[in-house]
């Protein structure tokens, strides 16, 4: 009997421990575009989704050109969109998003700087509104290239869950 | 005994919980090189392996060149054997693989450009085949520059697996 | 009651399985500056930090460029310091830090390379200390840009830990 008055301890420590924090815990400062860092409580299901680049957003254009897929604000709403669609697969929304890397490529209209600003105007409609409050730690590079010319936004990124428990009826 | 029975039923609800999706999901169109997203449950096991660069090639070529490392197919296969082994000595192969970012060096015999097409020959080998069906969620870069004169390409990888429980016996 | 047998058996090979490997194993080579991989068991809290740059060390220098930020390790510093602090509102240290992802941009002081051996120089204080002996999977890469002008250094990071269960104490 006694070991198994210690087993129903030990479950109670594992639950009672996991309770204690279940919950992703979204940090910073209210008025930042982004997350200083998520919190994601241990026994949370993780979602890896491929860096995703932008559909084509004028068909009449010249293929493999910015003018094919836009601006960097075009670009972006494109990504952004594609990566909600990857995770509405797995039950998830852009909500449930605890990292995010962002790599620009330089505009050619911008003496080749990255359109920073541009993927803010585009990220900050979707993070951080009344709908979805929610806000991902993210990093931001400028790299030299991606694969698809023309392309300027590529984005991947993690989202972590923390799974709904079945709920069991106790007996009396 | 009413504790103990409410106990029993949160220890089964979370064994149940897990026991639904207690599976890492490599998703996407079959026919893709890569996974559009790999879901992996909680209380999954997961290895963060450093990025590692290719091993020399031809030690009679000048140190540091792209002669001694070889072109990008060649550096490839050197990094992902390495990759492999890294994950060999837990218990894990690259079918585990869940995340993958490859940062390729502009190939100084392409313009400059990564020679993205090397790359793949060498990755369609080993993920993806009949012997290893699994693919990793996957983002490619051209980044400016790699730590290694003559590298051209670095990758590193998250792999995650369910750890195997121990099997017990109930008593009768 | 056969069932509930069972019930205790499947929570004790969980708690068993969990309890076989519950610890974040660094591995690699003694003298490596970093780890080859890092081992996060299953149940772990993972904490996301966003990609962090450094603060203005010279306040009397022009502002955006590298004579206000400071050289290489300079900023690296300056940027350890402010993970540490991410981490310690989560109860974390520079220690539970499982994978860093270093972002550097050419130094325009070395022909516009990156300062490896500057970021190095920085690193090696924080990692792998007799203080602080625990060192991160890592990858380290040279961008075209970050986002701030004059910032040669953003480092972003993950960290993990097994988080303490609370201690029940049995019934006689």
């Amino acid at each position: 009997m006694k070991s198994k008055i210690l087993v129903a301890g030990l479950a109670l420590a594992l639950l009672g421990g996991a309770a204690a924090q279940a919950q992703v815990v979204h940090s910073g400062d209210a008025k930042a575009a982004i997350a200083s860092s998520v919190f994601v409580p241990g026994g949370s299901d993780t979602l890896y989704v491929s860096g995703l680049t932008p559909s084509v957003a004028d068909p009449a254009a010249p293929k493999g050109t910015k003018a094919s897929y836009g601006d960097t604000k075009t670009q972006t709403l494109s990504v952004l969109g594609k990566l909600s669609d990857a995770l509405k697969e797995h039950g998830m929304t852009l909500g449930d998003a605890v990292m995010m890397r962002v790599y620009l490529v330089g505009d050619p209209d911008m003496g080749g700087k990255m359109d920073f600003a541009g993927m803010m105007a585009a990220y900050t409609t979707m993070f951080g509104t009344a709908d979805q409050p929610n806000k991902p730690a993210r990093v931001t590079t400028q790299v030299a290239s991606l694969v698809g010319p023309g392309q300027l936004v590529e984005i991947e990124l993690q989202a972590a869950k923390v799974p709904a428990k079945k709920v069991m009826k106790k007996k009396k």
